[in-house]
């Protein structure tokens, strides 16, 4: 296989590797795997990669999914990706960036094994601040990841591998962990969209403690449809293994309304950088443009939850997750220095301190609660500065501390994050911003990201990690979640509730999901009821023989919030049943026979479908005009 | 005033209280509560009460009372209550019973100031287990307030005296506070109602904490409706002040379903008592008289939380709570033994301890959901002994811990518990059961305990504290929640749904609130559908001009199970809209032409509305049955 054949993958988004699968043999498949892996090197040559799969642990992962029965459909078939190396993945050793702690792991965490089963070949380890404590990406002994940018430049951290192998398009999606932003400073460092799902949404099993009551696998992606993608393949309670694992809401929020109001810093930390709040302002312009309400908003509250996070006992948690390790490597070989005074502190809290804390804590989330009652999202820089090795070298603790001042409080304030490239500064260095939303607004956020990059990146402009050209938009394609139909109602609209119609906010309103354009049976008969207010309705009549069939669109409403919308429904109209062309009966709007027979009412029916009959209105108004 | 007056008030309810207001002058109204107070004497005498409101005191909170506007309509107008004295009250010390400790505080808790808005005069504050840690009753330097019924047993604590002087009746309610057991283990010892509600409901601002992220307020009485009317008071977030306050629903459960099922654990802890495993097992024979399906599951993930409470790092909440004012008097003097050395064992747990701790308490909080995932609510006996205080002085810590077998973990769980009495031993003590539900269940537990006395105790047979006659029975007159009409629908069922019918449990399902019999308009008529399955149902026609008035009834159900309900309905039923005879339209059943002009149908308006209907069809098969 040449070099070119080779080349060609990177920047590949899932699409792009499932399509190339579907068109060559099992074999090339592999082969073009097996090269990608030979092409990698691992620290210190690049310090992205801790370890990478052996030629025999990359055909055993083959082989495997080649016996998997359904194996074509499966979202991520054969797509290479790569793994934050505190997460553990059977075959590779954990190290957690510490040497002396590096181990076997007999099986693969809930989230590897989530994405394997989707078909994913993991291909190797990445490089991140020991023990996920940082968010530089420098504190590693086995090498400091630079930005993709800049060889001055920091990755940021502590996901600082992870960031880098996907924004150099190595492999299309990386695994990271995020407690305190370290699965969203480098994605802002290195241009990529970096997913900090809700709290306890995927399993943190198999994966090294930071904090463990805060921590959050995170996903890196180049764009918006992979991420979502590995969100919904990880997005699975683990009850049984993970004491923070949660159940996903069964109709989570699906997109907030067009008018979406964002909450963002009244008073914002740049720590005397210039250029990065001038891009951050015009993110925010961007987002005012694609029609969304901005609201400039009192953040103490949340910078105070965040301070908690580094003069409180949270520490002990980070300490409590290598307590054991410590006890038994005394020496404290391996260990980065930064890191370990970070842990060392952590012996100074007692549990009266713990408690202390929490309770200053939940007294916070009642005023965040308050302060974001009329807020859909918040948007903030990802992190205020691009910081070079020599920055951090200088200051390890204060970049790191300043880096985190917008990402800090996510967690213990219980919000999703998605961090998302937002433009490039004069010296070619990447900046970001963050839309954060309350807890399990996860694919709302995605809408909203797909909103903004729509505005700010017209004409296909946006750009990929370092790919500026030649790769496909994946923004686009992000679909939100699947609400069973148990949980929801399925419901024709016939009338003002058509899409593009007056009254179809109140489908958006209460999360409807649009399902398809179809028809009645030919049973009925629709009249444009007299008027009684600014909105034209019609009404729907069953008449069993000698009916016809009437265009309606179908909807998915959670049913939690179908009294909602049946409350917005007057006389003579009311929810019933319908039966539609393949004979599916569905709730739908109905109509008292009182109200077609009223007079004034007219039959429309041979119109076939209230838009129709509202476009021959206004043909017939136009053309009545000059009369 | 002579004694028999005074003598009459004792063992009188809320109600008993306010009609006694109404039958006289507000002169003679303060004369009694005067002399009601005039007739307690404090500890040591009677070591239930700690202080006393003064004559000034009481004469000031009756002028109060008197210059407030709408008074007659408070629902604790002039009703006597009794505060734990760890609530602060004005007016009134607050010792937790350490007489060190002693403040006076400048305004009233919380709790207190809401008691006080409603009408109540505080008349004391009441003996208690010191800083609330104990559930015996017995530690306080002030004395050891004994049951109700036996001057060799204690009155169970910590709410030691607000129990003592609601059983004797001397006030209807009492306030105590819950954070182990406190609120139900002296119910359980004094024929009491103990009602600890979900950890939030009632604000803990101006409450001495023990555990803050624990503690609860809780209502002593003698029947459900005086405890359901205390709940209706104190519940109201307070979310500025009580960093665990939170908001009720507003729409929470009214009751489990007719045939709930309730959890009782597989194996029971009596500690070689005898007699009260047969008062707990008649009373579970009763509760499955009355409907209940009793399913034995295994309790050990709630008896590892309650360990937690003993062994895990929760002490260093106590600590925290009196830290200052141990500093401040490190002699110790007025402490109690018992308590100083339960509160000195916090020292020894580091923040470590308390996150790793956290950490066993969720994974027991998983478990816990899974196991109660078919259960609708738990029932324990409240507390497995009836100590002497020998027993005690005995064995102060063991007998103790095994008091809070059944309680301990109902805090630790975030469930609602309401402790009721379930009878009495041979030699005169009553046992009593707790009734535990989810959090927010607090209504429907107040719900399924009038259900339980309906059953247990036939023809008015249940006593209350110590009095076994000449007290009115309250306990039917639980009224569960009001809803607001913004977080329900109004809905008029004109058919299979109207109680008695059998459609009628889907109203159940939803949570559903009856409101009225009543008409529609004189706008209806009224057709018996073609039969389509075994379930009879009738369809509404709107007419306009000739119509009748059929008979409805209204149900309020909750927006957000509106949507379970409409799933229900077939067609041609649908939702719609229908005019009461008072001219507010409402939402209702309505019906598609193609229904009631179906062959079979028969109009049946001439009845007047659907039962009405199948009574003549009843008598006409009756008469016709002979022939």
């Amino acid at each position: 296989m040449t070099n070119n054949i080779a080349k060609k993958t990177l920047g590949w988004s899932i699409k792009d590797w499932i399509e190339f699968h579907q068109s060559v043999t099992a074999d090339e498949s592999f082969k073009q795997l097996q090269y990608l892996v030979e092409c990698q090197q691992i620290a210190p040559t690049d310090p992205a990669w801790l370890s990478l799969c052996s030629a025999d642990t990359l055909k055993k992962q083959w082989q495997i999914l080649q016996h998997r029965s359904g194996k074509e459909s499966l979202p991520l078939y054969g797509v290479p990706v790569a793994i934050k190396d505190n997460i553990d993945a059977r075959g590779f050793p954990t190290t957690a960036a510490c040497p002396s702690f590096l181990y076997e792991p007999e099986k693969d965490s809930k989230v590897v094994k989530l994405l394997r089963n989707a078909g994913a070949i993991i291909i190797g380890k990445t490089n991140l601040d020991q023990f996920a404590t940082g968010l530089v990406g420098t504190r590693s002994p086995y090498g400091k990841t630079p930005c993709v940018f800049s060889d001055k430049h920091v990755s940021g951290g502590s996901s600082a591998g992870s960031a880098s192998v996907v924004a150099r398009g190595i492999v299309p999606i990386a695994l990271g962990t995020d407690t305190a932003g370290s699965g969203r400073v480098p994605a802002a460092l290195n241009n990529l969209i970096g997913l900090k799902p809700t709290k306890g949404t995927f399993s943190c099993q198999g994966v090294v403690p930071a904090c463990k009551s805060l921590d959050c696998v995170s996903v890196f992606s180049l764009n918006l449809s992979d991420a979502e993608c590995c969100f919904k393949i990880l997005c699975e309670s683990d009850l049984e293994n993970d004491e923070y694992s949660r159940t996903y809401p069964r109709s989570p929020l699906r997109k907030f309304s067009d008018s979406v109001t964002i909450g963002i810093p009244k008073d914002l930390l740049w720590y005397g950088e210039e250029e990065n709040p001038v891009l951050y302002d015009n993110a925010i312009k961007q987002l005012e443009k694609s029609g969304a309400n901005i609201t400039k908003i009192d953040f103490e509250p949340l910078l105070e939850l965040a301070r908690c996070l580094y003069e409180g006992p949270w520490v002990a948690e980070r300490y409590s997750a290598v307590k054991d390790f410590l006890q038994k490597n005394p020496s404290s070989k391996g260990f980065d220095h930064v890191v370990k005074s970070i842990i060392d502190s952590a012996k100074k809290f007692s549990a009266v301190d713990a408690f202390q804390f929490e309770y200053k804590r939940q007294g916070l989330l009642q005023k965040i609660d308050k302060l974001l009652e009329n807020i859909d999202a918040l948007c903030v820089p990802t992190c205020p500065l691009n910081p070079t090795f020599e920055d951090v070298s200088n200051e390890p603790i204060l970049v790191n501390s300043r880096q985190g001042t917008w990402t800090n409080f996510v967690n213990l304030a219980d919000m999703a994050a998605l961090a998302i490239p937002s433009g490039f500064r004069s010296d070619g260095l990447p900046t970001g911003i963050t839309l954060i939303g309350k807890k399990f607004t996860d694919f709302a956020l995605l809408d909203l990201a797909q909103m903004y990059f729509q505005i700010a990146y017209p004409n296909n402009s946006r750009t990929f990690g370092i790919f500026t050209e030649g790769v496909e938009i994946n923004d686009d394609k992000v679909s939100g979640p699947v609400i069973s139909s148990s949980d929801s109602i399925k419901l024709a609209v016939v009338g003002a509730h058509l899409k593009g119609l007056p009254l179809h906010w109140q489908l958006e309103k209460v999360n409807a999901t649009f399902i398809s354009s179809t028809k009645t049976s030919k049973n009925y008969e629709l009249y444009a009821l007299p008027r009684t207010g600014p909105i034209l309705k019609p009404g729907l009549r069953r008449v069993n023989e000698e009916g016809f069939a009437i265009q309606v669109e179908t909807y998915s409403i959670p049913v939690e919030n179908f009294g909602t919308f049946i409350s917005m429904v007057p006389e003579p109209l009311g929810i019933g049943s319908v039966e539609l062309e393949n004979g599916e009966w569905v709730k739908s709007f109905i109509c008292e026979e009182s109200g077609y027979t009223a007079k004034g009412s007219v039959n429309i029916t041979k119109y076939g479908g209230f838009k129709t009959y509202l476009k021959f209105l206004e043909t017939n108004t136009k053309t009545k005009k000059p009369f």
